[in-house]
């Protein structure tokens, strides 16, 4: 964890222990630089993760504030692993149905920007919360990118095993939603009916050069889930 | 429109211009300094702006990279009114039902962070997609800020005449996401089967100074809606 990103951990950590509100200002620049005794840019850049992720905005001449969400218990759409940090008080497993490499399929391939001939990994799991059938996830890694995989890995969380093990370095997402029916085989593996609604996302993860590792399409049991997202800037 | 945005827009134009795919290289900055006569402050303004609404993506000591989607008729979740830029070659057209002054309802209320008694223009449309439904929406805004709405208004971009005619800066939003079932009267207004499947966001918008001014409903036409996402950041 770089300097500024271990600063913008603990002032996230200082508005979660002061019970900060939406709203609450934040000490000025020059305290949070004495407080935690680091320069004027690396405060500049925690700050930048901190509006980045949601957590304050800035106005200029005025200040630095919180930024809270009203409502709790939703899942963040943008993150693929975050559930346990945004459903703290809910039990995340994973059940692993099939994990072997292979070749990928054409849209995985395209999604990666490789080759059919290429090897993937391909993981097939059920995730529960609180013992409720949570999605259906497949996912198709970029073998050449993630060389090892195996079934304990993706009991748990694999995305902490590509960044703490492998050493790589998470830059951005594509996510693609669209809302319809679940067919037989989601149905089964969700245990709900046939035919009831579903949101399906379907995601490219890419490293910080631009590279895509991952392509996921997750199904989303309708009765389990509620998801937030946050939005920066002009949204018109 | 600032300089910063002013440049944001003409590199974005360049990109587009050069028909640049995902990971083609940008000039340098210093050589984007010298093309718009610039600082290097307001060009580094520039790409921040860019980078966060998914056009490029920076990578330290290596430069500046273009970032493009890999599939394109997909609808921007968090931009209200920006299916127009989205989705180039429809047409939106939006059907006003309903225009008023009312108070609030408690979760409307509790959203912007108003009294009960406090007035709030309602506004409830039906938006196509050439031709077809494509949401119902229901939205309130504090009255207190956006001061004046009328149908014809409502009828066009409601977002645009908040900003160019009240000339109010639109900060970030907070989108509530599920998915569920139509009932009678979502189903009747898009022209569906209550019990279809259907999308619901809810979003509260901020002005730049933290301010919520719209709570908005909008249920989604799950025949007609392929949203997308752009995520930045580690997302684990």
């Amino acid at each position: 964890m770089l300097k500024y990103q271990q600063i913008a951990a603990e002032i996230e950590k200082y508005i979660e222990q002061n019970a900060m509100q939406q709203g609450d200002k934040l000490p000025v620049l020059e305290a949070l630089m004495a407080q935690f005794q680091v320069s004027k840019s690396t405060i500049t850049k925690a700050l930048e993760l901190l509006e980045q992720k949601g957590v304050i905005f800035q106005l200029r001449g005025s200040g630095i504030f919180v930024r809270r969400l009203k409502r709790t218990g939703y899942i963040s759409l943008l993150s693929n692993q975050g559930f346990k940090r945004d459903l703290e008080d809910f039990t995340i497993t994973a059940e692993v149905l099939e994990l072997d490499v292979r070749k990928p399929t054409e849209e995985a391939a395209h999604s990666l920007n490789i080759e059919l001939a290429h090897d993937v990994y391909y993981v097939k799991r059920v995730r529960y919360i609180n013992g409720q059938t949570l999605c259906l996830e497949e996912s198709y890694y970029n073998k050449a990118i993630v060389t090892y995989l195996n079934k304990e890995i993706a009991a748990d969380s694999i995305f902490r095993y590509i960044k703490e093990a492998l050493g790589l370095k998470m830059g951005f997402s594509d996510v693609y939603l669209r809302v319809g029916m679940l067919n037989e085989e989601e149905a089964k593996h969700l245990g709900l009916e046939a035919g009831s609604p579903k949101l399906c996302a379907e995601s490219i993860f890419h490293l910080t050069n631009g590279l895509p590792f991952d392509f996921s399409r997750v199904t989303y049991n309708y009765q389990q889930s509620q998801f937030f997202l946050q939005g920066n800037g002009d949204f018109s």
